[in-house]
C-alpha cells in the first residue's frame, strides 16, 4: 500500500554519468521504499496515502554528507584567518575538551536541522559521545553512519567504549543508523592500535572511518617514522581489508591510489575546507579514473562554516578546474553521479540510496525551481550544480518519512535547539591552558 | 528632513581593512544620502518619514558588481562543459547576433531583479543597445556605469554611436547612471581604434571599460603582433591616462602591474567564471599589495550562471587561498574592503558609495541573520563571507529609494519580466551559420 505520494514533480535521473530530467512524474512510496515512479498515478492511491504537491519541484535523491563532525556547529565562524596548527591547538581542541554528552546531543540536532533544510538526508559522522548523536539521529529521522572518534593515547579501553556503542546501535532506527569504527588518523594512533581496530572491525563486521593524508607533513612524518605513506600503513595493518571511509587523502601518491583500487574503500572530499585552509586539493580525477568512489563532505562547520553539500558540489568542480586548468573535467552528469551514487557508496550505505528508482530507499529532496537565479531554466541539472541556493529546498523525505514540508522542519524543534545551544556557548568557548583533546601535528 | 529611517539594525563597518559590527543603530536617510547613523533616533523623525524595521537585520553597503553583461541572463546554463573557443564561437557570439533592442531591455530588467534580490545596488555593465539598458536602469532604481561595447571592425561609425549614447545618458537618473566608453578588448580592436577611443574619452571626460589579458593566448598574440603585452599596449595608446576599468587582467605580468600603479585604473575580478572555465587566476594579491583597486564582478550569467556578488566574494578568498596554498591571505576585513570601498572605486563611483557613513549615498542592503547556517553568530562579518545565502537579503535601498522590502521587489514586475523573457527564448537561442558578432580568438 502506498503510504506517501509526491504528485506531479520533475525527477532527476543520473544514469551512466549522464543527467536528465523527466517531467510530470508521481513518486509512490511504500513505507521506507520507492514503490513506483510513473505519470498520472492518482488512480492508484486512496485517502490513506499522504500526498505532497510536487508541481514546480525537482525531485532528487537526498544529498549525502560523507564526512562531518556535526556538533562542531558550536564553533561556526569563531576561529578564522589563522594557520591550521593554531586552529587545532590554540582553539578547536582546547574548546572541544569542554564538550559534555548533552552538548553533543544538542549540537547534533542543530547540525541536522541545517542539513535537512539544505536537502541532506544522510551523514557519515565522526565525533565523540556518539550515544547522544545516535539518540539525536533517531529523533531527527535522518540516515547516519556513526563513528566514535578514538585516539591512540586512549588505548584499548577507549577503543572498547566505541565497540560498546557499535554493539548497541548498529543497524538500529529501522536501519537508518549504522555504526563504524572511528580511529582518528594514522598520525594520532599507532600501528599496533590500528591492528587492534582491525581485530574489532572483523569481530563486529563493520567498516572503518578514518582521516588520512590531509597534509603534506602527515605524509612526510609517516615516511620518517614508518617508512610508509599513511595509505600504505593502513594497508599493512589490515585496515583496508574492511570497508573503509578514507577522509581527505589530499596527498595520496600515485602508488597509494594504485593500492586503493584493490580494496573496498571510498574517499570523502570537503573542497571548501581545503580551499579555505589553503592546503592542496586531492587528486580527485585520478581517483575517479581508477574507479575509486569519491563522496562530497562538509567536514565540521568550524572549518567549513556550513553543512551545505550543494556548495561542496559546486566547489568540487570549480576547485578542480582551476587547479588543473581544464574546463572539460567534471561535466554535470559526472558531478551528479559523484553527489548521489558515489557518495552513497562512500557513506557505507552502498546502492540502497543515491538514486530515485523502484525499490531504493525513499530518501528524496524536492527543490523549488522558481528562483530568478534559475531562470531561464534550459537544464535543471545544470542549475542544480551552478545556480540554485540551498534555501530553495522545500521538502525532504528520509526512509519514507517527511522531515521537512514547505520548508518547515517536522522532526526538529528549531527554536528549542537554538535556545539550548545559546545557553552553552559561553562555557563551550572557554580555552584552558593545557586542556586539549590532542595536539597537532603529533 | 529625514525621508527614510531604518530602525534598530546592526551596521557593518569596514575601516582600515578591519570589519566590525555596531548593534542597535538607526540609519537616517535624507533624499539620496545617509544623514546620520546613531542609536535611538526615533525622536528625530516624524510621521512623514518612511520607516523600515531593522531588527535582526545587518545593514551593509549595497553590493557592487564591477563588471557584467547583464542581459546575458538569457543564456544562463545553456552552454556548459565546452572549451572557451567553442563557447564563444559555436554558441554565445552567434546567439548574441539574434539580440534586438527590446531583448536587451527585458534581459537587463531580469538581471537587475536578480541582483537586487541578492543585495546588489550598483553594476558596471558592458553590452549592446545601451539606450535600452539605460531605460531599464532608470526604471529599476539601481546605480549603473554603462558602457556600450564596440569592436574594432565596427570602425569610427560604431564608436560614434556609443559616443552619442554617452552624450545622452551620462550623469542622468539623479546621478544614478554614468556612462563610459566600452572598447571590447585589445585583441578585438586595433591600436588605431583605441587611439580614437582615447580622443573621444578626453572629449567627453569619461572613463574606459575594457577586457584585458583574460587568457595566456591573448598576451602571447599581443606580443607577437605588437611586441607589447595588452597592458603595455593600453599604456602606449593612452587608454590608461583615463579612469579605466580593466576586466580580468588574469595574465598581467609583474611589469604590467608596476605600470598600472601609475594610472587611475581598477581591476574587475569574476572568480567563478575563471574557475569554471579552467583559466588561470589573476595575481590579485600582487594588485592589492601595489594598491591597485580590485573589485568583485559576476561577468555574464552565461558563464557565471548567477549575478551573485556574495558568491564571488566567497570564491575570491577560496580560489586565491587554494591557488597560493596560504590560509592567511585575504582575511575577512580585507575581503570586505574589496567588496565595498575597493569595488566602489573600480565601478567608477569613487568614494561616494561603498561605506555606511554620513554624507555617503544611501545604497544599503539589509540581510537577515536568523538562518541556521548563521547560527551561532560570533561575528556577522565572518558569516557574511562564509555562511550566508543571498536569499537572506530582505531590504535593498539605492540612492535613498527602497528597491526591495521584505524580499518583495518594489520597482520591477518580476512576473511580467519572466513572461517577456520566455517569449523570446526560442528565437534568441537559434544559431545561424556565419552569423556572429565576432570570432574568438582574433
Amino acid at each position: 500500500m502506498t503510504t506517501l505520494a509526491i504528485l506531479n514533480c520533475d525527477v532527476l535521473k543520473v544514469e551512466n554519468k549522464t543527467a536528465s530530467v523527466v517531467t510530470g512524474q508521481d513518486i509512490l512510496i511504500e513505507k521506507d521504499k520507492i514503490e513506483k515512479i510513473i505519470p498520472h498515478a492518482s488512480a492508484m492511491i486512496d485517502q490513506n496515502t499522504s500526498k505532497i504537491d510536487g508541481h514546480g519541484l525537482l525531485a532528487m535523491p537526498g544529498l549525502i554528507n560523507t564526512h562531518a563532525h556535526t556538533p562542531m556547529v558550536y564553533f561556526r565562524g569563531l576561529v578564522e584567518d589563522v594557520t591550521v596548527e593554531e586552529w587545532f591547538n590554540d582553539y578547536i581542541w582546547p574548546m572541544e575538551s569542554n564538550l559534555t554528552e548533552e552538548d553533543v546531543y544538542w549540537g547534533m540536532l542543530l547540525g541536522m536541522a541545517e542539513m535537512i533544510e539544505s536537502g541532506v538526508t544522510t551523514v557519515a559522522d565522526h565525533y565523540f559521545y556518539m550515544d547522544q548523536e545516535a539518540e539525536a539521529v533517531k529523533e531527527s529521522g535522518m540516515r547516519a553512519n556513526l563513528a566514535w572518534a578514538v585516539f591512540g593515547h586512549q588505548g584499548e579501553k577507549g577503543l572498547d567504549r566505541t565497540v560498546e556503542f557499535i554493539r548497541k546501535w548498529n543497524d538500529s532506527a529501522n536501519g537508518r543508523i549504522i555504526t563504524w569504527l572511528g580511529p582518528h588518523a594514522p598520525y594520532t594512533t599507532t600501528p599496533d592500535f590500528l591492528k587492534l581496530v582491525v581485530v574489532k572491525a572483523k569481530e563486529l563486521g563493520v567498516g572503518i572511518h578514518i582521516h588520512v593524508s590531509e597534509t603534506r607533513d602527515q605524509v612526510q612524518n609517516s615516511l620518517r617514522d614508518y617508512d610508509l605513506t599513511p595509505v600504505k600503513l593502513l594497508q599493512q595493518v589490515g585496515v583496508l581489508d574492511h570497508p573503509t571511509l578514507l577522509v581527505h587523502c589530499s596527498f595520496a601518491t600515485d602508488e597509494d591510489i594504485e593500492i586503493l583500487t584493490h580494496y573496498p574503500v571510498g574517499v570523502a572530499q570537503a573542497p571548501k575546507t581545503y580551499m579555505k585552509a589553503g592546503v592542496g586539493l586531492a587528486p580527485v580525477l585520478k581517483f575517479l579514473k581508477k574507479g575509486i568512489p569519491v563522496g562530497l563532505a562538509s567536514d565540521g562547520a568550524a572549518s567549513n562554516n556550513t553543512l551545505d553539500i550543494l556548495e561542496q558540489l559546486r566547489l568540487m568542480v570549480l576547485s578542480q578546474r582551476v587547479s588543473l586548468t581544464d574546463p572539460l573535467i567534471l561535466p554535470v552528469g559526472e558531478l551528479l553521479d559523484m553527489a548521489f551514487r558515489s557518495s552513497a557508496r562512500v557513506s557505507g550505505f552502498g546502492d540502497s540510496i543515491g538514486e530515485l528508482k523502484e525499490n531504493k530507499l525513499a530518501d528524496i529532496a524536492l527543490i523549488r525551481q522558481d528562483g530568478l537565479q534559475n531562470f531561464p531554466c534550459f537544464n535543471p541539472a545544470v542549475n542544480l550544480v551552478y545556480s540554485v541556493q540551498p534555501s530553495q529546498f522545500d521538502n525532504v523525505i528520509c526512509n519514507g518519512k517527511v522531515l521537512m514540508q514547505n520548508h518547515q522542519l517536522k522532526t526538529i524543534n528549531k527554536d528549542k535547539v537554538k535556545q539550548e545551544i545559546s545557553k552553552r556557548l559561553e562555557r563551550m568557548t572557554q580555552r584552558e591552558n593545557g586542556k586539549s583533546i590532542a595536539f597537532y601535528p603529533s
